[in-house]
Parts: C-alpha cells; sequence; structure tokens
C-alpha cells in the first residue's frame, strides 16, 4: 500500500467525515461547545464569515425592497395555538419562560421565585410567524398599507437533542423575511423571488451550487402552503437544505385576523409569506470546499482575503521584513476585489512560521504569502493558493499586486466549478427501486464516507414511499422548478408521474 | 395671553414631557408597545437609526481592535451564583427557562410537559460576563493569548416593571463588550479607551454632548471594581445615562478561573473589562433634539438625508414632476455626505401634500424638498430644515445640490450647539444644601416639565446623602473625570472634600 500523505485534519473526510467536520471546525477557529447543552460560542473567525454572510444578504433584501425591524424574543404561549399546523410542528422542542425571578434557595443557591410564576408561559421565540403577524394584523387596515415588506435579523431556538456546530444548534441565528400582500399572485411571486435571491446568494457568493424546488406535501413549513428550498450537495454527497420560502397562502392572516380593506370596499384576508436562512449556511461553506487540511473560504466571504506571513531570525531582519510586508499590505488593500478594498492581515505573532502557516491554512485563507530577508532582497514573495495544495510559488511582487484580484476571482470561480463538478458526477436519473436501494446501501468500498448522491426520480407521494424511504435513511428534497414535464412511473408504486423529485440522504 | 401655536405633537414637551416623548415615538414610528409585556416592537424607521448606530460603533470597536463573537442567549443558573454581588444585581429580574417542551393541557391548550423540566434552570442573560467569562477560561491559557478583545451584539432581557419605550425595555438591543488582559493597568487604560469612544460618538454622531465620568460605589455595576459612565441631559434636565464601561478588577476572574501563566511562569489571575451601550441611545437621541413637531434626527444617524416630495394634481403634472424629482435624487445621492453618498428618498405615495410633508417632519429627516410644476420650470426647489421652524426656503436647484453637504453638516454642528447649550445653561455650581433642596424641588412655574438640571457639588457617600437625595428624587451620576482638585465640603455633612460629582434626576 501506498504510504498516506500527511494532512492538518485528522480523521481525514475518508476515514470519518461527521469527525472530520467537527475537527475542521476546531481547527479554522469558528466555534466550539458551550456550557449551556446545545448552543455553540461562535468564535470571531467563525462569526466575521457570518457578518459576511450577513452584509451581502443584507444588501440584497434591501434592493429587493425589505426594511429590517425588530419583534419580540417572547412568544406568549395562547399565540402558538392558534395556527393548528403550526403548533404541532413547533410546541415540540421550545425553551418555556415560566418565572420572571430568582430567590435564593436556603440552601446557599437560587431557585426560581415561586411567587414570580408567569400566569402565562412565554415561549422562546422558534420562528416568528405568530407574534410578527399579530403586529402586521395591527398595521394592515388598507390595500394602501400593502405590501410589508420585513426582514429580521434575530436568535432562535429550537430544543434539539441531536447538536451539530452550525448544522443543528439549540440557539442559532439566523434572518427572518416576513411578507403581506394583497393578492396570492403578489405572494407567490415574493415567495419565488426571495428563493432566487438566495440561490443567487449560495451560488455567487457561496460558491455553492444549489437546486431550486418545491417541497413536498409532508416536507412543508408547519402551516405553509408551498414550502420552496434550496438544496445543495456536501462532499459526502448528503444534501443539504440551505435556505426557504415559504408561501403562506391565507393561513397564518385568518389565524391573526391580517384583514384589509380591498379598493373594491370589501374586507378581505392578506396573504403572507415568510423565508429564511440561518448559521447554518456555514455548515454549508465548510462542507462544500474544506478539504484534509481544513476550511477552503470562497474569497467573497472570506474575512481575510490575503495573510502575509513575516520569516526573519533576528532583530536585524525583522527591520527588512516587516516595513516590506507593511508596504505591500497597503499596495494590496488599495486594490478591490469584488467592489471592496482587499482584505489583508499581517501576522506577526511571535510563533514558529510552520505552524503559523498552518494555522492559516486550516483557516481557508484564500491567498497566503510568506516573506523572509531573500524575497526582499529580490523583490519577490512566495505565494501559496489554498484551493490548491503545494508549496506555493514564488512570483515577482509586482505581478503578485498586479494579478491579486484576478487571483481572487479565478479561486471563487474554481471552487464553484470544483462543487458544481462534484455534484454532477454523483447525480443520477433512477428509473428503478433496485437502483435506488443500490444507490442509497452503503458499500463499504474505497469510499465508504459516501451516502450515495441526488438522485432523480419519478414518484407519487404515498405511505409506501415513506416507508422505503425511512429504511434506506433517504429523503426527497424537492421536486426541481427547473424538472422537465416527462411522463413516468412512481419507482416506488408505479402510479403515473409528470415529474422527477429529487432524493438524498440530508443533513 | 397670546394666541399659541399649532404643533404636530400633542401634548407639547411643556405640557405633559413624558407624554410628549411617548408620541413622538409614536408620530416617528419609531416603535410600538408588543404583545408581550415589556417588550417593544422597532419599527423600520426606528430600526434603521438603530441600524445606523451599529454600523457606526462597530467601525469604532474594530478600529480599536475589538472583534465580534457569539455567545449563547442561555445561561446556567448556577453561574450566576458565582459572583457574589453580581448575582444580588441581576437575578431579581430575569426571565427563567424551566421546561424544554409543550404539550397539550387537555383542555385545548397548551401547558409546559411537566416530564420536560429541566434539570438546571436556565436564565435568559441579562448581561454575559458569566457566560462570556466561563469560555474565556478556556481560552486563556498563556499571556500570549492575551488582551482577548472581544464585541457581542445581542439581545438581553431584565424583567422591568416600569417600561418606556428605548429607555427602559424588559427586551432590549445592545452591545457588550468584554476583554481580558494580562496587567491591572491595561484592563483600566481598555476601560478609559472604550468610555472615550462612546463619548466621541454620542458627540460627533448623535450631537449630544456628555459628561464622562466615574460612578460612586453606590452605582457601579454588579461586581465591578470601578464603573465608568457617560451621562447626556435630556431637555427636561433630567440626567440620561447613555453608556458604560466597568473595570471588573480580578473579580470575575477569580469567580470564573480566568487564569494564565505570565511571562515569569507564575500563574496569574486575568483582569477583565466589559463596556456596553443599548438601544436606550435612541431614547437619548430622541429626547437630546426633537421638537414639539416631533423626531429631529442628527444627519449623520437619519436613515434619509432628504426626503423629496413631488406636488402634482394630474397625470399631466405628474409626468413633468417625477422625472425632475427623480434626476435630482440622483444628484444628490452622488455627492458625498460624511463619507457616504447622501441618503435619498422621494415619496410618491397618494397623499394629502399637506399629509405627506408632516409624515416627514414627525419623522425627523434633515431636509424635506418640495418639488411642484412650478419650481420644475423655474428649475428650483422648496427646502425646508428640519431643525429650522417655517414654511422652508426656495432654492435654485443647482445651489442647493451644490450646497447639500455644507447644510447637512451645519445642521449636525447646529444640533450638537444647542444641546450644548441648553446642557450650559442648566448647570450650576452649588455650595449650600439649601440650595440645592431648591434646584431640585418642583416650582410649577412657566416651565414645569424641568427637573433642575446638573448640579456639581463637594459630596462624600454616606447615608445622609443617600436619604436627602432619595427625598429629592435626585442622584449622584458620577464624579466628572474633567472635576478639577479642589478643597470644598460635602454639602450633606460638611466633611472635606476634593472634587465636586454630577447631581441630577435621572432616567
Amino acid at each position: 500500500m501506498a504510504k498516506q500523505p500527511q494532512h492538518a485534519i485528522s480523521p481525514t473526510r475518508a476515514e470519518n467525515y461527521p469527525e472530520w467536520y467537527q475537527q475542521v471546525v476546531k481547527a479554522a477557529d469558528l466555534a466550539e461547545p458551550s456550557d449551556v447543552r446545545g448552543c455553540m460560542v461562535i468564535k470571531p473567525w467563525g462569526f466575521a464569515i457570518w457578518e459576511n454572510i450577513q452584509r451581502r444578504l443584507d444588501a440584497m433584501f434591501k434592493a429587493t425592497g425589505h426594511e429590517n425591524a425588530y419583534f419580540p424574543l417572547f412568544i406568549p404561549m395562547s399565540f402558538l395555538e392558534k395556527e393548528a399546523q403550526h403548533v404541532e410542528g413547533f410546541a415540540k422542542e421550545c425553551a418555556v419562560v415560566t418565572h420572571h425571578r430568582l430567590e435564593p434557595d436556603g440552601k446557599g443557591g437560587l431557585q426560581p421565585a415561586p411567587d414570580a410564576k408567569l400566569e402565562e408561559p412565554l415561549i422562546v421565540r422558534p420562528t416568528s410567524e405568530t407574534i410578527i403577524g399579530a403586529t402586521f394584523a395591527r398595521w394592515v387596515q388598507s390595500y394602501r398599507d400593502l405590501p410589508i415588506l420585513i426582514n429580521q435579523w434575530a436568535n432562535v431556538v429550537r430544543w434539539e437533542l441531536r447538536t451539530r456546530m452550525f448544522l443543528r444548534t439549540t440557539e442559532f441565528l439566523w434572518q427572518e423575511g416576513h411578507t403581506v400582500h394583497a393578492t396570492e399572485a403578489e405572494a407567490q411571486e415574493e415567495t419565488r423571488r426571495m428563493l432566487d435571491v438566495y440561490a443567487e446568494f449560495a451560488e455567487g457568493a457561496m460558491a455553492m451550487p444549489v437546486i431550486r424546488g418545491e417541497k413536498s406535501a409532508g416536507e412543508r413549513f408547519p402551516g405553509a402552503v408551498a414550502t420552496y428550498s434550496i438544496e445543495a450537495m456536501m462532499q459526502d454527497h448528503k444534501a443539504l437544505q440551505a435556505g426557504t420560502s415559504h408561501f403562506l397562502g391565507q393561513n397564518f392572516a385568518k389565524a391573526q385576523e391580517i384583514k384589509f380593506s380591498a379598493e373594491s370596499g370589501e374586507l378581505e384576508y392578506a396573504w403572507t409569506t415568510s423565508w429564511g436562512v440561518s448559521t447554518r449556511l456555514v455548515g454549508g461553506l465548510i462542507m462544500s470546499h474544506s478539504d484534509d487540511d481544513g476550511l477552503v473560504l470562497p474569497p467573497k466571504l472570506a474575512p481575510a482575503h490575503v495573510v502575509i506571513l513575516p520569516i526573519y531570525r533576528d532583530v536585524d531582519e525583522r527591520a527588512k521584513v516587516l516595513p516590506y510586508c507593511e508596504s505591500l499590505k497597503q499596495e494590496l488593500a488599495a486594490q478591490m476585489y469584488d467592489n471592496e478594498p482587499i482584505r489583508v492581515r499581517i501576522d506577526d505573532r511571535d510563533l514558529r512560521g510552520g505552524e503559523k502557516k498552518w494555522q492559516w491554512v486550516k483557516r481557508g485563507v484564500p491567498l497566503r504569502v510568506e516573506i523572509g530577508p531573500r524575497d526582499v532582497a529580490g523583490d519577490k514573495v512566495m505565494v501559496g493558493r489554498r484551493d490548491v495544495s503545494g508549496k506555493g510559488q514564488p512570483l515577482p511582487r509586482t505581478e503578485f499586486v498586479a494579478t491579486a484580484e484576478a487571483t481572487l476571482t479565478a479561486i471563487q470561480e474554481a471552487l464553484y466549478a470544483a462543487a458544481k463538478a462534484a455534484r454532477e458526477a454523483a447525480s443520477v436519473r433512477i428509473d428503478a427501486l433496485k437502483e435506488f436501494e443500490a444507490f442509497f446501501t452503503p458499500k463499504n468500498e474505497e469510499r465508504p464516507e459516501l451516502h450515495g448522491g441526488f438522485a432523480h426520480c419519478h414518484f407519487v407521494d404515498s405511505p409506501e414511499m415513506d416507508a422505503k424511504l425511512k429504511a434506506l435513511k433517504a429523503t426527497i428534497r424537492c421536486v426541481p422548478l427547473d424538472a422537465p414535464e416527462e411522463p413516468g412511473k412512481c419507482i416506488f408504486t408505479g402510479r403515473p408521474s409528470t415529474k422527477r423529485g429529487l432524493f438524498a440522504k440530508a443533513y
């Protein structure tokens, strides 16, 4: 057997993909478990990625006419009871506030004060349709008040038994859009517009190709008429639902009395939508591009585009190398990439050169530049591209600076192309149940970390299908919006079908 | 008696200052009460002001070396027990999560599921020293790990009995800085640096003059060694504490075991600080500048600098006026104010002209521009400055565009100058208790809304002082940092004192 190459992350993806993920999160300093069960601490490097995600998405929301607002963290318990399906979906897993004061327990500790018990318990928001809808009912009187296009950046809590950093945590950060419209057509248009915004962001900024589709009835948001999602393939061939957009019809409007007087003078129920993405996107980013040396960041979302690592042995060398690094930093920062100045850091910490370099490899910075006394003398720099393995390449400084923007653009494109190629290679059309079963049955062959892939199959929702999927641990992700109409037969039941759905194992 | 002028806000400040405040919040569409006791809904116009506050402060924090991170919303109850003074200060007023699931109550409603009771209750963070400190204890090993300079933008909850929008709400939005240092001197320097950042922001961006000072022992943050604050005078002469910065000494480091090996090799407790400002700043902004016609916004924080109001009677006039407005908007938006493009909105809603104009007056936009067919014909615009009363002034369009930046700069400066002059006019040095009592005793004269002002007096902390202040409903705000050393006598006890403190009634 050939000698295995050494990698910065142990285990590798092939050895243990779930554990590799946790180790990348740790090695890249993205997040860590907290002292509160199921909640994570998002560390500065991880939070800076989220800030970049927020900043770009926020601009896209505003460009499509939305305004930010803020609604209460707490939801009165009775609000959850109003929409029947919604309560089914969310009552199971929420944090319940029952008291508003602590008092000494007489044993040196504290306890909730019995006389400070709330008359009505409060729920920490798992999502805000109910509390925002109650507000909208006050805001909406006439058709002139519509549409209402609101977004909220917030934390939400869903009590989760099994958590995994970024992918599923009890508390997470997200944005939730909530809109109200006078007509069904406008609300549907909004639902699809925001799905498109999410897809454009995922592909353009995250370099993560996605499939837009509509969820089947069983996978809809509780209370929605239609749920749309973007689905991305991770490197282990599992699907990640990366964003959802819900057409709520008049369901919430009726539950919450969101009514308006139409131009005709009639009093009508409004049509509402909601849509959201969360810190889960960071998990998708990690699993789309990272390798066995750690995180790989698409330049558009990288907190730093370039890290400069000065190398010297003594104060004399330092006096030559550091000013050179500083002037290089300024030259780079005067260049634009993606409509912003190139983001450059110098890492002059007192650490061994190899250790320092590997920290930045593991953190996924697109370009590393090492500069020692000989480089200064020769006016050249040693440049490492994170998406290309190997030791890096010596470049004349002027050439490096002149091509920095183009290189970052090339990295962004290369990551997208690689992710798309990987998805295409693991996507199949399947027309027979046997083949479907084989596709989703672990093979323990040379790449045991892989879980089938994306299977496009004819189907009709049925208990038979649900049972088969459960047995295989596969799921129906969506019916892709670009799926062509074509006659076919459901692979589970043989019933006639007109479109293929997308099946995959999923996070 | 002369006829009173009409005002957009009723009551006026002189008639009922607290109610005037609530009416300004409402008329400017800043916020409204929610369905959850003590929590508000921050509406888009109010939230846009907060976003501008956030964006500027965030840049100042980053420029002083801080990074953002995110820590859990929940704090295990036992964490609050660790720092004795801290628990005293915060256990009284917090939301307590005791269950993690709801279930049907058998009567058609819901109830917290008895079998989903948490072993240890969780507190919704009232502030995060304890949970962040526990994290820092893991991050800090060696002096090389220091300083740690972290900021968090978050929501916090303090159960309040009497709430007032922005000024005191059960849930509010804020930022909390948390830092760890190797030496006492560095931690003290950080505490003062962030106080200066707050003061610079308040005066430079909010046009709100502030006094920097140190809190007396009784007013310190629970667990702090020293608390510093910035104090602003509102138009009713009450003080508003607008930001605080705490030197925590080693108190929290000891409670939470934040230890590091020093260069000497010794294991030492670290020194920590924390500092914060909140959505309360919006309340301060309102009460610093607004008048009896509603909100007055300092241009640097205004969501829109200029609002253009097209005026027309029919489609023909509309076809002339609207394109003119659009091109004016683009010309203005191509100008820079305060390093950003001038923010311009056109309000073409189908509303009566007077109603529309007054909406923007009440919302505090610095510049209003009314444009009708005759203005288009004469290439001129009617410009209203929010900080100057009256009907506005006709200006040639080119002149208006050419002077827009200078006008916004002038408004910003005028608001600061007016607020500072008002504060100076209501600030006194008092050396006799009788005079002090008279100063803080309501007089029911021609301006009954005024509550004394800022009194600079010699003092020594004592029960006598506390009793007197309580009787007068006055408070000691701080000892101003620029108070000169001077011999004096405490006005309450006659004891010798070396510096004057600042006394005022307060929010």
